[in-house]
């Protein structure tokens, strides 16, 4: 890898969570493999007021005690600003030309939007005024965090008022998910095999199931949580970003605007679900309280600012179409949920069963429902499910496992999504950002969901007992087949999982 | 399973190495599993003067000292019969109707010919003659040891005779091979799964290797070799069977004559190989003395009972087409030898490489070569090859490996190939016994091949070194790609296999 040229990283929120626990670990992965610039700096930008040495001192305990990390420590300076006052940024301006022309790290800024979304078009605008959104000499980007809205309209808001300020080519959305390898691999398995893309269309696909579960429920963070709710947090932006790279023709060329092109066109693809379809194409559900291991567990209204009456979904399962020449009639169906049995996310294309059973006159013939599993987490890898002839007379046939794990490239760093992400953002690589377009359109998508619920209470919100897959309606969306269920319940006999 | 209905087994040749180490453990195995008919007599003919307790206290030493075998061993009897003798045959048929008798057997007998193949047409003739081809009442079937003729014209002469005393439908000619039950589950993998099939032809496959390598020499039996050689003993009966299953259309039904119509259409579109293009599409070899691990190991014409100017090939590598639809421009490659690094036996399908190499760019892209190995011994299994990306920046990718062994199902019993295709001869099915169109049909493509090397003394003979993968000639067969080498050669850094 090339290391990307000279720039300075401004972090919005720099005293933030995300900060310590993801980006500052992320640039010192990256330092450490030696990916940083060779003239570079952090300027961590928020409210608290840390001089440099506070704020590096305040990120030691995210990081190893040792001489790399002080090394690594030395990049990074801090500014207190008042964000939202426009007449602090002239003091920003200045901070950053002394550390540029210090460095000489050629006017080349980067800007991390790690603040309460209420900020997103704040910031951008004052950067604009203080005339930091665009220079002569370097590059300027900027680098906002989800969520990006919380429905059509706000999006498409904050997409006019961005772009006010920066270019879109300017403007990097975080989809944490895009920055995962084994996402990434699923552009891979595509397109760099022979042997899958045939196959990856209606004439051989019976559906396509994306799953991401979650075992924790909304662990302190109810407050926020309740006014979110699955669709929101996950579907619209994760889980549809997933979906658009299982869907997507493969592009021309590997580069950003090509796959994005393809992204959005699966996005328009999308059949709409109407406010009146809602209730029969998506199920909503709220996990209850129930005992897991012989511990009680509370239900979600239970939990620490989540309204008593609280009709926000943490499980959400969903059924439906790509109008397309490769997708014609393919169900896809999309399921998320917190407090389920396990922490798994993964796409499983179903493959249609053979045309003529050969078999069929084996005693308890069963067709073979051949899967191939691609998991993004954890224990990323691949599987995929064939039937063999069990040893013995006649022809009778059994499902077995063939089964890659990331782990097994034991030698290799397998890095974290933040990792990637800012690296590419460094190199000008917007491959693995969202484009406006495509999160306008996904949140097109899920808006006439959000509609029926808000307009209709008669939608009924599911409970489901904690450690559970879920409500029991959500088995009812896939016709004639079952959802893949990696692990058992954990409110039965314990846990098994195939991951 | 159903058992089998009564019969009487009778087994030419029994006291001879085959019928002591695979015929009996085997009749034993299905005894254990409870498969052998409900009233079932098994009588051993020879020329050895035994009476039915000296056999049985002959077979002992085969079997397990336990209560079981002592049981099994009730179903042995014995008669002793001068078979090239026609007077002989009488007390034979007395004998049989007399053990019939007894046990209520029904007149259904199988007449096992494991003896030298001089006796193959003579022992049916005098059956016939004594009148136990043919029976109102009961079945008469006649199982055919290999090797069926020596070449084109001496199958067609046996198949001749045989269809004298025989109809087609009564003779089963044994290829151990279709007893394996890898070789079954080719045609499982194929037709009870949707995924492979779709590939399965030469818009997507590049070309197909079958390698049978044994790592022993000719261990004593030299003398039989060298009159013999690798295209006889393994690629006309053998490799063409596993070629005719991995190349053959899907069957409407699974029954034995569906099935081996399919068999021979594959070697009737076989592209004949004229004797003046031997030289190019067949590579053969000699092992010569080598050091195997720091052990000098004699050269083939060292080896006791070999001419010491012996052309007989212990090494064949050839290349041929398939004129048919599906694998029309689709090379074959068919390697077998002795004294090679392993013992290992499998099908290699190698598919086409991407259309369209869209990660090109990436330093030292490499088209990914995705291939799937059909393992048929040892470790019975299914490996497919198939690229991942390699974690971290960019897009660069690694050929892994998925795996399935068949081991995996610890609690089934492999049945051992005679096993299986004695069961199915007792129940009338001869789906994996080769039909008499088909062998002559496989001679029919070899013959060539003998006509050149036997007029030709121009063509080469390669040496080999013993532990090595054959003469470097055989690697030139394979236009612009190379033999899949599962291990290494032993006479260089030691062994390392992927099985």
């Amino acid at each position: 890898m090339k290391k990307p040229t000279h720039q300075l990283l401004v972090i919005f929120g720099a005293s933030g969570d995300l900060t310590r626990r993801k980006l500052v670990p992320a640039l010192f992965d990256l330092f450490l493999q030696n990916l940083l610039p060779a003239k570079f700096a952090v300027l961590g930008v928020s409210r608290t007021p840390f001089s440099d040495e506070q704020f590096r001192d305040s990120m030691k305990e995210f990081l190893p005690s040792n001489e790399a990390a002080a090394n690594f420590l030395k990049f990074l300076h801090y500014q207190p600003l008042e964000t939202s006052r426009n007449s602090d940024y002239p003091a920003l301006k200045t901070r950053l030309s002394q550390i540029d022309n210090e460095l000489g790290l050629g006017g080349n800024y980067i800007f991390y939007l790690s603040t309460p979304p209420s900020l997103y078009s704040i910031i951008p605008r004052y950067l604009s005024e203080a005339g930091l959104s665009r220079s002569e000499t370097g590059f300027r980007r900027l680098i906002v965090e989800k969520p990006f809205g919380t429905d059509l309209e706000t999006a498409r808001r904050l997409n006019v008022e961005l772009l006010n300020y920066f270019d879109e080519k300017q403007i990097y959305r975080i989809d944490h998910y895009l920055g995962k390898e084994t996402v990434q691999n699923m552009l891979v398995t595509r397109f760099a095999n022979g042997i899958f893309e045939p196959l990856w269309n209606h004439t051989f696909i019976r559906h396509v199931e994306v799953t991401s579960a979650e075992s924790l429920g909304v662990e302190g963070r109810g407050g926020y949580y309740d006014h979110s709710g699955a669709l929101r947090d996950m579907v619209q932006n994760h889980l549809l970003q997933l979906v658009g790279f299982v869907a997507m023709e493969p592009p021309a060329v590997m580069e950003a605007d090509a796959i994005r092109n393809e992204t959005l066109k699966v996005f328009q693809a999308l059949r709409p679900i109407r406010e009146n379809m809602v209730e029969n194409y998506v199920i909503r559900g709220q996990y209850t309280a129930s005992t897991i291991k012989g511990q009680p567990v509370p239900g979600y209204r239970q939990e620490e600012g989540v309204d008593r009456h609280s009709r926000t979904e943490t499980f959400l399962a969903m059924k439906f179409f790509i109008d397309n020449w490769r997708w014609a009639g393919v169900p896809f169906y999309i399921r998320t949920g917190k407090k389920l049995p396990a922490r798994v996310t993964e796409v499983v294309v179903n493959f249609k069963h053979v045309p003529h059973h050969l078999f069929s006159a084996s005693p308890g013939y069963q067709p073979v429902s051949n899967q191939l599993v691609i998991r993004i987490q954890p224990d990323e890898g691949v599987l995929l499910k064939f039937g063999m002839k069990i040893p013995g007379a006649g022809f009778n046939i059994q499902t077995v496992n063939m089964n890659f794990h990331y782990s097994e490239l034991t030698d290799l760093h397998l890095p974290s999504a933040y990792e990637r992400l800012l690296l590419d953002c460094m190199q000008g690589d917007a491959t693995l950002y969202a484009r406006g377009d495509a999160v306008e359109e996904a949140w097109r998508f899920v808006q006439p969901i959000l509609n029926a619920w808000g307009s209709n209470p008669e939608i009924p919100i599911y409970g489901y007992p904690a450690g559970s897959w879920g409500p029991h309606e959500a088995e009812k969306l896939i016709t004639g087949d079952q959802w893949r269920y990696p692990c058992k319940n954990l409110t039965d006999d314990g846990l098994y999982c195939e991951l």
